[in-house]
């Protein structure tokens, strides 16, 4: 089975000058979207990884693998106006059937074993999206109000989120939504039934600086 | 206004030889819950604070406190079967009016600001509950099915949740249910409508190892 990972980081890139990236920033001794390919190339080292990049921080990216002496193999495409845009873009340079795992640049640390968990489910069943609990009680705004939920209905969704080539390249074919947040909304809304696996707790999205230390605090945990 | 916080630390305590309760071990140089404690204390030191702490912690607790000299007044009151059983017993020796804040002893970051909103919003609508928005996409179970949900629907909540004492008071004469996973769902259950604040991102629950590694990144970063 070909295996392949898009990694986006990013449709139309901030101005560099005024904050750099999160996916560029350091976390341990190394910028974070060089851990986020590290895990995939331990997970897999033939598995073919396409880098999908804000135009103007092509430049940035090519000078940080400079500096870090970065050498997995990377295929690097450029972004589109929105995360769907940039998905679909790196979907069209596929050209192989086999699965394809669609992560978050800034999702470092992901395990090994909740990468090859959405593989091996999507093998069988066409996709595998992973997912957690949701850890905290949540209420729904409906109106000028908000109820309680039970909490045990609900699943917080992570990345990677994986699946057959030819499917979701069919489903990028869709118009493109506002509603389209993530891989699953856009697959699901082609008319797939999505699969869950179990993500890791730690595989947590690095939005803002809280989210730096975090991940800096639990990066020596991951394997 | 009078002021009360129960500050709430499990109800049935687990064996401490087995495992010491995550309110007990350190972030920084004090034990989580003496952290919290003192969030109440710095918000307004003549707030009257109710500890609920399981009857086979009391000892483990007045010992802590000798080892950390640590002499903010607090009430303490022995938990109950469930967290509800214990908020109700630390409401029962309430006897006057005004508000009280029902919070988590392993919530240690919530910060002054996030408390003084939920006061100052259940004094003008009867209640008042921490809450932030929904980071992550989300997916609701049905059946053997999952379905994608817009998120922006939803909020996470979190403690402090503050309430007139009176109305929570008679809140928790309803008869126990399993639903009630906080103070907000009984006093929802009791007919009154919730009202929710901003909370602050770092404001976490500490249940387990990594927590207690994230808290500990977090610490400085709260005023």
């Amino acid at each position: 089975m070909k295996k392949y990972a898009i990694i986006t980081a990013g449709g139309i890139g901030l101005r560099m000058e005024s904050e750099i990236p999160k996916q560029f920033l350091c976390i341990g001794d190394l910028p974070i979207l060089m851990h986020t390919i590290n895990r995939f190339y331990q997970f897999d080292n033939h598995i073919k990884i396409i880098l999908s990049l804000p135009e103007n921080h092509l430049k940035y990216w090519e000078n940080l693998c400079k500096k870090y002496k970065f050498t997995i193999p990377v295929t690097v495409v450029k972004g589109g106006k929105t995360r769907f845009h940039s998905i679909k873009n790196a979907l069209d340079i596929i050209d192989e059937d086999g699965f394809v795992a669609v992560h978050d640049g800034v999702r470092p640390l992901v395990n090994i074993a909740t990468i090859k968990r959405t593989f091996d489910k999507a093998e069988k069943l066409g996709n595998a999206v992973a997912s957690s609990d949701v850890v905290f009680s949540i209420r729904k705004i409906e109106g000028q109000k908000n109820i309680g939920v039970n909490r045990t209905f609900y699943k917080e969704i992570q990345t990677p989120q994986t699946f057959n080539i030819q499917a979701i390249k069919q489903a990028y074919n869709l118009e493109y939504k506002k509603e389209f947040t993530d891989d699953a909304s856009v697959f699901e809304a082609a008319g797939h039934q999505i699969y869950l696996v179990n993500g890791n707790r730690e595989n947590i999205k690095i939005t803002n600086s809280e989210d730096i230390i975090i991940a800096e605090a639990l990066l020596n945990r991951i394997v």
